[in-house]
């Protein structure tokens, strides 16, 4: 996920730390060109035959979360936006209920989708009406439409769509073809190709003025309910308004297949592993090893700072890693100490890494001792783990060779880099060997 | 990747171990309907600007080798293509040729490219004319013109577009559109969307008569050369030639974005750890622990078999992972022993996992033993690493009660599988525990 810029469009210093992506929207709330409501439907009611999974797209798990509270999360980030109505199948309404409570989201409303697309969203719409069904929500001036399975969102993107919307009645992203488009003859002959420069592919999010869109839906025909894809066509055709098209980020691509997963965890991932904090303790060979890893770290491309300790009261940013330096191997009641102050200075809904690295000074513990240590410290990981925590243990062979000490640190920044990148639930609760 | 079928359509038996399709063209070699001369053309001259990366995307590496050299391969292991001529950039000539040096290319001719993908093919189709520079090759009856950065390319749709292509003169891949695409007023806003099912994206691969293609690029304008990018329309206008249009599989898709990447090292990491050998030993503990770990596995969904030793003349396939079992902790000297065993008996060209797994029985070393130990391995994983070889061992607690062993196996099986899936180079040599 890249960063995003400011509500008000003022370049910010890029920030390294994804979490403060949250605080963006506060800083500049004061600025906020947006002083009109804003709401959002999601459809969220297909099926996903195109990845071949039994479980459709949305739901499928991107690090233990589903894709879908992601996409959630990009719109409840922004603090213009009041609500998200989300259109799901019947069928997955209880598992729906399920998400929205165990990622803690506030601007959620459910509704039951349609038979196809175009129904889905018009329920959606219907939400904010009378004719709805439960209680209305608010009337939004803009209402944002988006797909479920597009989690990469920026807020100054959404801003554009929105003053858009408000501006010209309907706005939507755009992106150039990949590929030419060509029609073919009944037979399935080439008849002719496109000229790829005069076209755009739609994608989403697209804005509209509430009223608006909800007209067209209103004398939108059973042909069009049926076979059509494009709410700006229905907005053109039934209310005469010719939708705003504006050149949208490459990150708006569209979960389709099931590679498309491997993408979204690997963008996921990668913004999860922006940056770490280590916490240095107060010995002098701890503190050195922190300077070396946080230069080798930063090389490659990390965001790395260092504290003494964690004290009571600190917060902790949500997306930060955390690097916990010692000399000799800790005990196992130490790393489960260690993890409970973590998680008091930190929101745990956010998955991060716990990573123990350990000068071996002494060295001479004999092997079914640490036996038991291993399986002890093992347990504690999966414990951990169901509480989004990934703990892992690097020992470092300790050597007054320069040249050994200089490979010793090049393996632990590529150990750290690639725990903290991996995220794998399978290595969580392993001492590895640097 | 999934597997593919037999060249004369005829649908075998799935195989899981990858090498095996290597095999299928030969098996089949009798029954081929491709009675004539083919060869490929495979642009690779482009910058790829639109991954953000200063490495054009398809000489970008994944699992440590170029995109390039997977496309290749994948038509090369067709034994009825005779030739690919590969288009490259000047300033990558000297890189083409360390790859195909590398990765033992037999069937590439390296061409220069031009100032546009169309003149980048025609230099290409030129290889095999007199106009060409250098030696000519044969001239094919048919020839394919691909894209180096889809390499997904299974050898069913190969044949098909082949033979379509000697028929009707023309033929191309298409997919269904993933967005609706739009025409813009020329002030940005929306004029039409396109009824979705009435057209297509024009994918790769496309065939053609080789004099076909070869006329309609002699007949190309100026404005053709610049602007043009479709094949098949070249086709059309300068020879009358309407080319089929063949339904591919999503497989097809093209290496774009930055996060492609990420999505063909998932699909290329999926196709090579599809199965697995276990060298159980002669001993009763560690031939309980395969019966375990082959039914663990393949509830995973790996194939797997077992064999009591690696033998001298043994040929094992190719994708074939390794899972060498042992009672107590092997000895660095022993590891080697065995890694070039398994050197003898496979192409290594496919990189391929190592996996000692032990029973720790005895489970009284010393520390500081294990110390020298471990760092002896580590040297020996960076040394195999080299040599296209993954190793990494596992260590077994050993207990006799029931829930504590099932617990240990159940780890086993989701460490073996993790290690199998990622081939991390940063973990290669990390004694792991179960």
């Amino acid at each position: 996920m890249e960063e995003h810029e400011t509500c008000s469009e003022r370049t910010v210093e890029r920030q390294r730390d994804a979490t403060n992506e949250d605080c963006l929207s506060e800083l500049t709330k004061g600025r906020c060109p947006v002083n009109f409501p804003v709401a959002v439907v999601l459809p969220a009611a297909g099926s996903g035959e195109r990845t071949g999974l039994s479980t459709p797209k949305q739901f499928c798990k991107i690090l233990g979360r589903p894709l879908i509270s992601y996409t959630i999360h990009a719109f409840e980030r922004v603090f213009w936006i009041d609500s998200i109505v989300v259109v799901v199948a019947k069928e997955s309404h209880d598992l729906m209920t399920d998400i929205i409570q165990k990622y803690n989201h506030t601007k959620v409303k459910i509704v039951e989708g349609g038979s196809t697309r175009h129904r889905s969203i018009f329920n959606g719409l219907l939400a904010f009406s009378e004719q709805g069904f439960g209680p209305k929500l608010q009337k939004p001036k803009v209402v944002i439409i988006h797909d479920a399975v597009r989690p990469f969102l920026e807020e100054d993107f959404l801003l554009k769509i929105t003053l858009a919307a408000n501006k010209q009645g309907a706005s939507g992203a755009v992106r150039p073809l990949v590929s030419t488009v060509v029609a073919a003859t009944t037979g399935g002959y080439l008849d002719h190709s496109l000229e790829r420069a005069r076209y755009r592919a739609s994608e989403m999010p697209q804005g509209f003025i509430y009223d608006i869109i909800y007209q067209a839906y209103q004398h939108c025909s059973e042909a069009e309910f049926k076979f059509g894809t494009e709410c700006l066509e229905l907005a053109l055709q039934h209310c005469g308004t010719s939708a705003v098209l504006i050149e949208g980020p490459s990150s708006l691509w569209k979960v389709t297949h099931k590679q498309d997963l491997a993408s979204a965890e690997a963008v996921i991932k990668e913004s999860l592993s922006q940056s770490a904090c280590i916490i240095t303790g107060e010995c002098t060979e701890t503190q050195n090893l922190s300077t070396w890893m946080k230069n080798g770290l930063m090389a490659e491309g990390m965001w790395v700072d260092a504290i003494p300790n964690i004290e009571q009261g600190m917060t902790l940013s949500t997306n930060r890693n955390l690097i916990k330096l010692s000399v000799n191997s800790p005990k196992s009641v130490e790393i489960e100490e260690f993890m409970k102050m973590c998680e008091e200075t930190k929101d745990v809904l956010y998955p991060f890494v716990i990573l123990w690295v350990y000068l071996n000074v002494s060295g001479q513990a004999s092997f079914s001792q640490e036996n038991d240590e291993a399986s002890a410290i093992m347990t504690l990981a999966e414990d951990a783990q169901k509480r989004n925590i990934f703990l892992y243990c690097v020992r470092l062979s300790y050597s007054k060779d320069s040249t050994e000490c200089e490979r010793t640190m090049n393996k632990l920044c590529q150990i750290t880099v690639a725990l903290i990148r991996d995220r794998s639930a399978a290595f969580s609760g392993q001492m590895l060997y640097a």
